[in-house]
């Protein structure tokens, strides 16, 4: 499958591509600057990685899926240059609502989640997903390392959901159905907490682990 | 320690009560209904729990730290009578705002956090502190059983917390510091979540563990 990732020029992109990869996926790096998103694919494709890069317009265009992990205060204006791009599409929103320079606080935002503010924006003909809010970055980057964090991912769309559940999985994740959309209110809102925690307990990527789900995969 | 749970007659407050004894703590078990509680300590005291029983202003009178186990439509209203008697104490707010019968998806209540509600009712002399959403009432009450679930302590007033941090440490359970007070609407919405897992992946008490914290007890 051909994954877009719109503002996939940061850390997260990164080990979101290099694993994608490996599980046989393509990938489309989208970053404000389509020049920046180019010259970090290039890079990428030195490790192997499928990637190319262009403006976030163009990724979200060249996605079947399209990843959203863009800053909270860049959220707004990014979903609005690549709704029509999306259109229809699935749209995974990766963004937690964080007001630096108080990020270990759960600061709301006016539409109570990122992701039902995105879907607002994008409109009902196209299914947002909220997932990926909590594995830490630097874990995802290191392929030679399991990923000790599950993966909550919320949805209202059944096809979007299941799609974004088998993503979740391809990166080597366990992935847990964690309800509607609106239930994007507790995921977002659990990484201020789990920067906290890193912070308190001195790690640099402390995750998050469901227990006793007799039903579900063991990852 | 004299621990007063208002709302105690549940499957929670008994399972509380009944570890708290373990640990060299007596209990002061409230109900809106007097008798109720003094027939539930009662039944309590013949597996050796030092239990007593009362209305919840005496059960809030009696206890030196006091622990609010209420369903979220008697939360206002609980804290209302019972604000005179916590007053300068250390308030424990257990309460999740479920609002049967969609209890499996998040929904914030007006002040956006029972917890956050709580403070503003009994005022900034009494510290309140959120805690103890994520506990299995069934895990908890079996004391063969260790719990498989940390335990997240939110609040503003550092020495409430750390009393808080002791106490649950005192029930078996590993306390992780999760950061100031408004970080509850983490903790309490991730309980709907909960609540999904448990009816999606088969289960009767999913929990949840934070990974990688190296300094973090482990319990």
């Amino acid at each position: 499958m051909r994954v877009g990732i719109v503002g996939g020029t940061g850390k997260l992109g990164s080990g979101l591509a290099l694993r994608w990869t490996r599980a046989g996926h393509t990938i489309a790096i989208g970053s404000r600057d389509g020049g920046k998103a180019r010259a970090h694919a290039a890079e990428l494709a030195k490790s192997g990685c499928a990637a190319e890069g262009g403006d976030n317009a163009w990724a979200a265009r060249e996605g079947e899926v399209v990843v959203l992990t863009v800053p909270y205060e860049a959220h707004g204006q990014t979903v609005r240059a690549i709704a029509e791009a999306v259109a229809g599409k699935v749209l995974v929103d990766v963004t937690v609502p964080l007001k630096p320079p108080k990020v270990s606080r759960v600061q709301l935002p006016a539409g109570q989640a990122a992701a039902l503010e995105t879907q607002a924006l994008v409109g009902a003909s196209t299914p947002v997903i909220a997932a990926l809010h909590h594995v830490s970055a630097t874990h995802l980057a290191d392929l030679a390392r399991g990923i000790e964090c599950d993966v909550l991912v919320a949805g209202d769309d059944a096809r979007a959901k299941a799609l974004t559940l088998g993503l979740v999985r391809d990166l080597g994740a366990r992935a847990l159905d964690a309800g509607p959309l609106v239930n994007a209110i507790a995921l977002e809102s659990l990484t201020p907490v789990l920067i906290h925690l890193n912070r308190t307990y001195k790690s640099h990527g402390a995750g998050v682990v469901f227990t006793d789900l007799p039903g579900a995969d063991q990852s």
